[in-house]
């Protein structure tokens, strides 16, 4: 199956469902229907059911899904069943706390290196992980067959970081500088753009009926 | 103009016009037709017009838009020009890479208090604010005209601190929590899911012409 034509919209939704999904396989819950999971994901069961038909479907009429199973395929899906190795530049309070956040290992995502460009930092480590200079970033990514490599430093150096990456090999980025960075189509990028999801909360905080 | 109406989506892309527009006002640039905007933006200038139509329009015929105003009139629409007190309910890493991120004061939006269910926080400070006991986070809300909380909490007390803080008259939550919070229509829940976005690049890493 040919399923490069699914939109980003699907493909947003989807750990969505895989984080339910574990839910109700922690439950022990065996199967559930559409309209079931409809109820607790809060959005329509044709909605689910037209999503993962986009994937080939996975549900039998009168069963529903087999949740052990649609968790398993959803995760294959997202590439979970394969180990990621990343590095993050930028070893601040954030690069420090994706590091320190457990959950990204379990998945499969494991940060091998940290770079930073302050000298103050090269040597020491955050939970086990050495903090390295900028020089060596090119080298570490080749020799250790890093594919994502996360940004977690000011804008103001993103995107020369995010060209020196992808040209030593680098094929997927986790940008949380706060810009947009503008890179060959076969690299991936993924943003998050904090002060834009604050300014969204603000926008509909505000009074608008002006 | 009622533009309650306004969807999502354009909401989701006023604070990158934002941004930009930010970006050229630094650049002491004046003025910027739709089309200037569209190549450095990289949506079409349809696009454009038609999002700022949804606030009326702001251009000029032959002129294009004044960037000044045009920045000044989407922060307001985003509602910047009002300061935010926030709290922050979660003193570990992550919530300390918030504080630390000076850019959202430089927006109007303060953080006020923190507050954490760890006994050995308590009373130590984090750029000057210092970390309270949850038993205090109620009146601190009710004393401080608190408007938005932000939840840097794993996902087991997510859900209850939500309630607390919708009981004593928060409106707006920054959820970072791996939860879907249920709250009533009037409180407005802005998530980040930083597993959902890193999962979604993996997706768009994989090979997927199986």
């Amino acid at each position: 199956m040919e399923d490069k034509e699914i939109s980003q919209a699907v493909i947003s939704r989807l750990p969505r469902y895989f984080r339910y999904l574990g839910e109700l396989k922690d439950e022990g819950i065996e199967r559930v229907s559409s309209q079931e999971l409809s109820d607790i994901m809060r959005v329509t069961a044709s909605q689910i059911r037209q999503d993962l038909n986009n994937f080939g479907g996975f549900g039998q009429q009168g069963y529903g899904y087999n949740v052990g199973y649609l968790y398993d395929e959803i995760g294959k899906i997202l590439g979970l069943h394969e180990e990621h190795n990343l590095i993050i530049v930028g070893a601040g309070h954030l690069g420090q706390a994706l590091v320190n956040y457990m959950n990204f290992e379990r998945r499969g995502f494991i940060f091998r290196g940290i770079f930073d460009s302050d000298e103050r930092l090269h040597g020491t480590q955050i939970r086990g992980i050495t903090v390295r200079p900028m020089r060596e970033m090119e080298r570490f990514v080749k020799d250790n067959d890093i594919d994502i490599a996360v940004l977690t430093i000011p804008k103001s150096s993103a995107v020369e970081v995010a060209e020196q990456l992808v040209s030593c090999g680098i094929k997927g980025l986790w940008n949380f500088a706060h810009v947009d960075l503008q890179v060959p189509d076969d690299i991936q990028v993924e943003n998050v753009h904090l002060s834009d999801s604050l300014m969204k909360l603000s926008y509909n905080l505000a009074p608008h009926d002006r």
